[in-house]
């Protein structure tokens, strides 16, 4: 860290600034520039706040040179790190497309979503048994029956789960689910990313809808720190001005985060388009831009859509559409 | 709710959409526009998905009269709601100024600031003890610890206190603490909100970095329909792409809200801006607005300000402040 | 356009709107709901502002069923417009790689970048003779010299140029150039698009950096209504709270844009990004989700690399690029 | 400029970076940090593009310590900026109210409203000649007429009037205009700004939809540069996420560029809420936070509203709310 020092700066604020990094176990090199002093700070400035320095009268300005970041971080993890779920591996150049309808239903429906999603293609299932919902009055899954339901198509189908936990307290509910998706929401869920570190589940986690690629990696960092390496990061799209998508998808995501770390990328271009239409295109386009594999919405019946999302595919739309991925991968290998 | 069908909609995928309607209990009222059939849903329309029906194939748009919220919504309680703190009130006319350190670090600490800014002005004192930070290598606060000193600074000042919780685990912890706050990053943590729906305490919710006014109303609404009407709603800024502040403080949130909502509302400047010195005239701004209450970073020793945050005010800036608050209020009363 | 009035309106007031409208030219239908009065308006709309009529105390809102947008609107023109540029053709299928070096520097530079971009497969030249600088102090470009060396290099590669105009005045120093570019910053100078709509040349109009979609076919339509269909769109990147990037490549914006106008769509991976590295990724992900063409910059010489911009590539990366976007483009087809 | 070398830089490409800078002018100055070299960069680096040298392969980061505007900078003029308007004073503590209809429309309806808003307490007053239109089918003003009914208003009342101009082709007709104001979707038309430096008229520089501050003060830089120092600064809402308001009204924006610059700031509330009952209260709180005047739409008649913006107060309306400010003012004196 370089912490750049006003001209003339209070001399007993600085002896304070430079006695509080030593004892923060810090040492300072100071180099003097031509018109400002300059502090190099070595040693481990991870638990350093940047803004606080930032905002002493006496300081120019901080520039960081060590990323906040240190398990997620490629510098020290140059090689792709493969999640490994259950024997599916994910990342190093293992694609895998994870698919299902938003939420369980019913016994029937998952599993026949789960068989139609499989004979397309899908390597994972997905299903929401716990749902985030904006409204306290909208439908809120089925809960831990929902989870029931989910295992059960992974006995039919053998296809690996991946399903959404909300909070600590469901956390043994989900000890036979193969990979753990911490929504949008939740991304900043601190205590729960904490705890998770502790498992060695694959977790899926998912970037907020305002949050920075930065800000996603410290996520990781946090069940990584906590002994858990197996994370896949999730881009979903991001809150701007633009209200034809409901969401951006922010595909430049994917080549900055495989510069930033090395963990496994995937896309969900279902809800950040928001738009059952425009999920073939941004899937494709996610592929080309060297996704470690998509989740995609499938519902299992046109005459029920209805309580399917508005971005849920039919199955015969994703198996075509797992055709195309399919020929993109072998374009850009 | 109205639906406005695009011309020569396919028969059976509307009389699957008006079966549908009808088993969720809405009654319809069709009448024909001049190219387009519209369809008048009557009934309680808050649990129907609005994104769903506008996703169909032979839906054009769907209109939403009712608005989503009703506890919250003040055409259904045109007073506004006074929030009783151990006595104190907040909304309806009377206004707080909550005041107090980021973090709780020691007893001298948090009891010297909460005499400073009792001393200054203040009628609540906060004080952060479970801190959510970006970083898992920050500084996590005191946790169970910080609120014993919080509780003790309490007992001495006789003010009532505030402090943030991050999971339903902590709750026990929060028995004596008078307003529970629930932090930005947990605004649409919905089982938190669910069971904090089931106390009977004041709760103050602050908006999350990227949600808009009425997903901060449907959070409220998650505590309220829990049968928790103790509810202060907090704008704390939103990300946008200047980076001048560090987030951009939504004043216009205040009046937008006491449009649409009985709920008290109170600015944290310091939070949103994150630079101390913009703190006193974003106070004076939202206090023009009409804002029920501030939310201040206050710390105890400049000597030490290096543990406070970039956006804490001095003793002495805060007591000043609230005198040119107080001038404000009479001049819009 | 529909407009759904408020429950009992003052008679007054709703006289006066029926009036008005009708003044306009409109024919009202009224056709009762089932609480409100909805008015169905018939005849040319795309005068009305919609926002005038939301904002009358008895509406309650007002949707419009008509694209606010005629000539560019894909629903009255279903095939893709297919953009002639001196019998080089762009959309329906044909597909063009511009690129070239953010400024004209010298005769030298300029002709060397074209020779190494037409080698490497460009079909297209691109260069800045007129430069929006956000500082008054950096290098506005060499203006109509720079524009006389472009032309130079067109004639020596037999590659037709592209060049940003900023104002109006400087129009008859475009005669000999292929296409006319409007920059991001001027994609509301709506004076500018005036003019250009007179003429026949290709414009290749850019998003600006806050604009939605349909403001971007607005601004299209300006040019198309003042008679000129040459229009290729641009997305160039937009602004979000995200800082890894310069901006956020909102590559949804090319199925959305197919959607709704028979336009081409290029993308501009260089200036959204703003990194070199992240360039060629990004190619790939705007082919693969369905562009007309890409505008690339590149530089000649990593020796002077300084002088372009940070998001040049070099010839030779540039050359793999384009072998691997034919790859994609096959493989989608 | 503080430039951060990566460790063990290239030192072919550290040489040309060198060479380069020497050549531009600068002095440099290495300075040898813990791990990196550092480099001091000494003399006018205003013209520098930060971008440039940031992304050369050798570079960890670049930090501007000189702000890259001069004239408009606080720094070298500590004083405030008072405006001279025929007399009429703004910033320095002079507080102006300018106000008027969205749109010139006629003799009789200028006139009437400049009256109104004369006797309300306006001592300027603002009417749309040139009108900038997402649409090319509305209204686009009276232009040239537009200007000549606005001059009979200003010859009746006295008051000074404000009007946009939309291209350097207009000015001509702007001699009479007392202040020129350049629209937000115009702030980085550069040529427009450049023509408006080398006259000597008071220029309202409106902040675009989505750019920072410090590109406000660059565009303001460009007129100042071009030797006209009558800049009257303009903040009227920024694109966010958020729906309730037209865009979200910076407010903090006032206390960040009076730290910033010496030239005085104006607020727009009605462009930047679009909703008439959110005028008067943000309205008062731009003026608690400092702000050196306001800009409101005021319509004549509440009959033919239609044709006025729906942020448009009523004439009763605009003399009650400036009774308020002036109150808010003695407040915050």
């Amino acid at each position: 860290m370089i912490v750049i020092l006003k001209e003339n700066p209070n001399q007993k604020q600085l002896n304070n600034l430079k006695n509080w990094l030593v004892s923060q176990g810090i040492t300072i090199h100071e180099s003097q520039g031509v018109n400002q002093l300059i502090l190099g700070l070595v040693g481990d400035t991870t638990g350093i706040d940047i803004d606080l320095i930032k905002a002493l009268d006496i300081v120019e300005d901080v520039k960081r040179i060590q990323d906040p970041y240190k398990n997620v971080n490629r510098k020290f993890h140059p090689l792709d790190t493969v999640v490994d779920i259950n024997g599916l591996k994910i990342g190093g150049g293992h694609f895998q497309i994870i698919a299902g309808p938003c939420s369980i239903e019913s016994e029937e429906q998952i599993v026949e979503v789960a068989m139609a999603v499989k004979k397309g293609g899908a390597t994972l299932l997905r299903g929401g048994a716990f749902k985030p919902r904006t409204s306290p009055y909208a439908f809120q899954g089925l809960r831990q029956d929902g989870i029931k339901l989910l295992l059960e198509a992974k006995k039919i189908t053998g296809l690996p789960v991946v399903t959404e936990i909300m909070d600590i307290s469901q956390l043994d509910l989900f000890a036979d689910v193969d990979v753990i998706q911490v929504g949008a929401r939740n991304m900043q869920n601190f205590e729960l990313l904490k705890k998770l570190g502790t498992t060695n589940k694959p977790i899926l986690l998912k970037r907020g809808l305002a949050n920075t690629i930065q800000e996603l990696l410290m996520s990781a960092e946090y069940i990584m720190a906590g002994g858990n390496p197996n994370i896949i990061l999730c881009e979903r799209g991001i809150r701007t001005f633009e209200t034809a998508t409901r969401n951006t998808l922010d595909i430049s995501a994917i080549p900055v985060i495989k510069g930033m770390s090395h963990l496994p990328i995937v896309i969900d271009p279902s809800h950040a388009t928001g738009i059952a239409k425009l999920v073939p295109t941004m899937s494709l386009a996610a592929t080309a831009a060297g996704a470690d594999g998509l989740i995609i919405e499938v519902h299992n019946d046109p005459e029920h859509a209805l309580c399917d999302g508005p971005q849920s595919l039919l199955p015969e739309t994703f198996a075509e559409l797992v055709k195309k991925i399919e020929k993109v991968r072998a374009a850009i290998a």
